[in-house]
């Protein structure tokens, strides 16, 4: 964070310095499962201007079930960006020193070919004809944004969360165009729990009949129905139990005395149905299918001969990874796993555990110490590529 | 464990030795929601023999998805009692010693009344209009099954889980008629995390339109599918993370590679759509719904004047209190809160944590310093009260 920040005088990225894009390839984008995607479009946005040496572009990287609209409103629910706080002029990342890249990954619902769109093949929407994409899949079509944009190479790649399962990508695949990565509450792969929420969300919008095998979209329904408990059980996990504890307890909504009846009589069950209910206004069941495929199929070390170390062999790469003490989604011994693989490789890595009991969301909620960290890190980075504003 | 146990000498429960039976009640339990059930009956199961000065019954109190059939065969899937490595001739619970009773919950589907049975008011299943129970209407109907037997007081009143609360509240309600309380791996009250995974299972049984508002069995439908989902999201929540990365890790499912879809890639995958098929063939979902609801109701301070010692004040029941290092749905945390309480009144109280990996289900799982610890505490209590063989 700067001066400005610290003063509380952030201010909107104005609206010149924002681009709201799709890129269209017809190049095939070469994917994990041997498919190549074509044609493929990429929709983005970037905030800020990219200096005369073409050094200052940060990519971040979105977690499952965010978007491109990373500082400006969210074009279906008219929010704010979901990173708004750390992502404009004067704030940790300062779209007024920085030229600030984010896309909607491949396989999703906000403008990048995913499986709403149309199958040239058939004329009709992909559903689960759709291939199966991966992390490296994501990486590689951000990459080709990047050669779009005229992007050599990036200062930073950031993200949390899936985020930073695509900055460890970013890394491993493509080392010399990657300066520094922060990877933020994340890991290498996914656990067994990992694997088993996100089948329990799958078998949930496919227990709903208007998935219809997937092709519910020329039947003119969807399955909202499934795609809510989906979100409501991963909500839970981007919790911790102690924020759940001092948001909710067992306090009750709207009401003095339990009903002895099956509506929401607490307020962490109002909380959640309205989690789930608001989700599926702007998220399609099929790319929650698919990003949580990719999410289970991430594992960086199984990519290079078992040996998560020899993913980094040889970078240059200054790496920061921040974990939460409270988020037991992806736990501070996973973000440990991928230091202990930098070490390995005498990397440059700074470590940071931020104390919160926040959970896993809290790489979104601001957390001071989280904030600062980064904004030193960056800082400290900018300096030695010898940035200059 | 006394010695032919150690020797494993344990041989099944002769069939002269079980009752297998129902009550029929006319005179009404009087339900927490205000209504009296009328008629009931209690579904349950005896092991051994009471003795001639009527003080040798074990009450053991089911948990959510179990039910009468402790150490004898389910008679739906044939496997065998959910704790025949514990209750059985020269087992922890010693058939030849105890009169063992253990009974279905009021709401329950393997036979005491719950919302499969017929409404008398209509003639039909009660589906919805069954009444909203609680852990302490559960505990009514085991006293009025006591009495119906002719069983004046409990050696002891045992149970895990859901079979924790039932097991404090009898305690708190009954405190005349339980000599010792075991208490395992519960709480005294349900946290925000439990209500909300609760909600979503509710939520997945709510949204599966085979579901038809509760009132599926006059359709000949079963929301099977919705149930499936819940069972899936709650199994999760009974292991810990090292367990199931111990028992599944990434394992692939017969085969060697990904398959780029949605199949059961994954080992972990494959056993949560086993658990949630499984379940649908031998539970309601109604029943599902009404006994999470009397989970998440569960707040026996609230029931107290907000003061959970208030629970036990004059006790003189001897009281074991045992909890699992790994835990996470009932962590060890809220098994302290009920000791607290219970040494702020000066309660004869043990207390235990076991150190397991396997997650809340070791109280399931025959680890050995848990049965030890219990055995111990019966040995100990039986010689208090005088038992003799």
């Amino acid at each position: 964070m700067n001066e400005s920040a610290l003063l509380g005088k952030s201010r909107a990225i104005s609206p010149a310095n924002i681009v709201d894009a799709r890129a269209a390839f017809d190049k095939p984008l070469m994917l994990d499962c041997g498919v190549g995607l074509s044609p493929y479009t990429i929709a983005y946005q970037t905030y800020g201007r990219l200096n005369a040496d073409r050094s200052n572009a940060i990519l971040i990287c979105h977690a499952l079930t965010m978007d491109q609209y990373v500082a400006s409103p969210h074009p279906i629910t008219g929010k704010p960006g979901w990173w708004v706080d750390g992502v404009g002029p004067g704030l940790t990342i300062d779209t007024d020193r920085y030229f600030v890249i984010c896309s909607n990954v491949v396989g999703g619902c906000m403008g990048t070919t995913g499986p709403m769109d149309i199958n040239p093949k058939t004329g009709k929407p992909y559903g689960l004809d759709f291939p199966v994409i991966t992390i490296g899949d994501m990486v590689r079509a951000q990459a080709a944004l990047l050669d779009y944009l005229g992007v050599p190479d990036l200062f930073c790649v950031i993200g949390g969360s899936m985020g930073a399962m695509q900055v460890l990508e970013w890394a491993a695949a493509f080392p010399k165009r990657v300066f520094t990565a922060v990877a933020i509450a994340g890991a290498a792969r996914h656990s067994a729990q990992n694997i088993a929420f996100h089948e329990v969300g799958r078998q949930a919008i496919m227990a709903d009949p208007n998935w219809m095998g997937g092709a519910y979209y020329a039947h003119g329904t969807r399955p909202t129905a499934g795609l809510a408990v989906a979100r409501m059980a991963a909500h839970i996990t981007y919790l911790s139990e102690a924020a759940l504890h001092r948001k909710f307890g067992r306090n009750l909504q709207d009401r003095s005395r339990v009903t002895f009846g099956f509506d929401a009589d607490f307020q962490v069950e109002s909380y959640l149905r309205h989690q789930g209910s608001t989700f599926v206004d702007r998220f399609d069941a099929n790319s929650y299918l698919y990003i949580t495929r990719a999410l289970d199929y991430f594992d960086l070390a199984a990519e290079h001969g078992g040996v998560l170390a020899n993913a980094f062999r040889g970078t240059t790469t200054r790496f920061c990874v921040i974990s939460f003490t409270s988020d037991w989604l992806y736990p501070t011994r996973e973000s440990r796993e991928v230091v202990r693989a930098l070490n390995g490789v005498a990397a440059n890595v700074s470590f940071v555990e931020v104390e919160t009991d926040k959970g896993h969301d809290a790489f979104l909620l601001g957390e001071p110490h989280f904030e600062a960290t980064l904004a030193g890190f960056i800082a400290g980075a900018a300096e030695h590529r010898g940035l200059k504003w």
